[in-house]
């Protein structure tokens, strides 16, 4: 039994492996081509597999993007998830953001969040499957906001909606900018948000 | 000779319609397929032109994404201008900004805008032209920001470099966003980005 258990593993394993070349390699084709230009031949070349392999594990390019949204949708829950810690909503929010943008900045997530991002505002299929993984990590924290908000710990008559819109879009615009622009650092970064993030939602704390 | 002035700007004011047409009929098309995606034909048919009379304005796909950049840069030439005014910095920073978002509410430019972005990412010449767009107008804002922290208007130790670009992030992406989110019309933006460009500032009013 435990032979065959092992023996189990070591397939999925390999299996797993083959699944996250194929997706690490179509990372790469649609921060370069985007999700309409590259082809499934580019990201069978980029995953060094023939077609026959690849279509095994993906039977389509829909298929790929799907799987990467999947991808994404859990980072994006793991992160938001920081604000369910304990200690000031605006420390918590902060290391949110800050975990947010250090993500991003890994090679390629940020081309492939610039596409993701323009599929967004497209009427696609695609584009519908990004944006309910965006309204999905909205109403998290609005919720987290709102509970603050009936502590006290932010200003109680603040727009909510339109503070949390306001700071998800300098992320979002963060996520890309911090690529090219050389002042951008984390350590630079971090206390302007922090300014920001406390004035957006009339904290208290704006230290 | 009153005639042939007469005749001479009919010509001419033909031909600038003509361009107008396929300018707008491109700027469409790159909204919706990308500008590697978008193909002359498909800029052709949504200018209602043949490719031989459409050719005697713009040579290749190239010319004609130049030709958006160059409207672009106008546009935002003028738009940064909007601070070179009298009143409070504050006061028109959040004008600029404001008519920045309008401006981007138009039909099809945040979608454009969103392809720019992701494109300045990429390492290509269209990339590189936007890119240099970007940082003209950064550097507008900075000289005035510059000014404004030695005149004692905005905070005089704040990382203005940082607080800049988290500003302009923050605009990028509000240009993507307001599409999207409902919360996000003028009127509701408009105070909690005022609360933030003077938070970032660390100017004196935080009206």
């Amino acid at each position: 039994v435990l032979h065959r258990e092992i023996a189990g593993s070591e397939i999925v394993s390999a299996a797993d492996e083959r699944r996250r070349r194929i997706l690490e390699a179509a990372r790469a084709c649609f921060a370069r081509s985007g999700f309409h230009g590259a082809s499934m031949q580019e990201i069978c070349a980029a995953a060094k597999m023939s077609p026959g392999a690849l279509y095994r594990y993906f039977p389509s390019k829909e298929a790929i993007i799907e799987a990467i949204a999947d991808e994404e949708r859990l980072c994006a829950v793991q992160i938001v998830r920081e604000i369910e810690g304990e200690g000031l909503l605006l420390d918590r929010l902060i290391d949110c953001a800050m975990a947010y943008l250090d993500y991003a900045r890994q090679p390629e997530t940020s081309e492939l969040f610039a596409e993701i991002n323009a599929e967004s505002l497209r009427n696609t299929d695609i584009g519908r499957r990004f944006k309910a993984i965006d309204e999905e990590a909205r109403l998290f924290l609005r919720a987290a906001l709102a509970d603050a908000a009936a502590r006290g710990e932010i200003g109680r008559d603040i727009d909510l909606d339109a503070a949390l819109g306001v700071l998800m879009a300098a992320c979002d615009g963060l996520v890309q900018r911090q690529i090219f622009d050389p002042h951008l650092t984390s350590g630079r970064v971090r206390p302007v948000l922090r300014r920001i993030i406390a004035a957006a939602l009339e904290t208290p704390d704006r230290g």
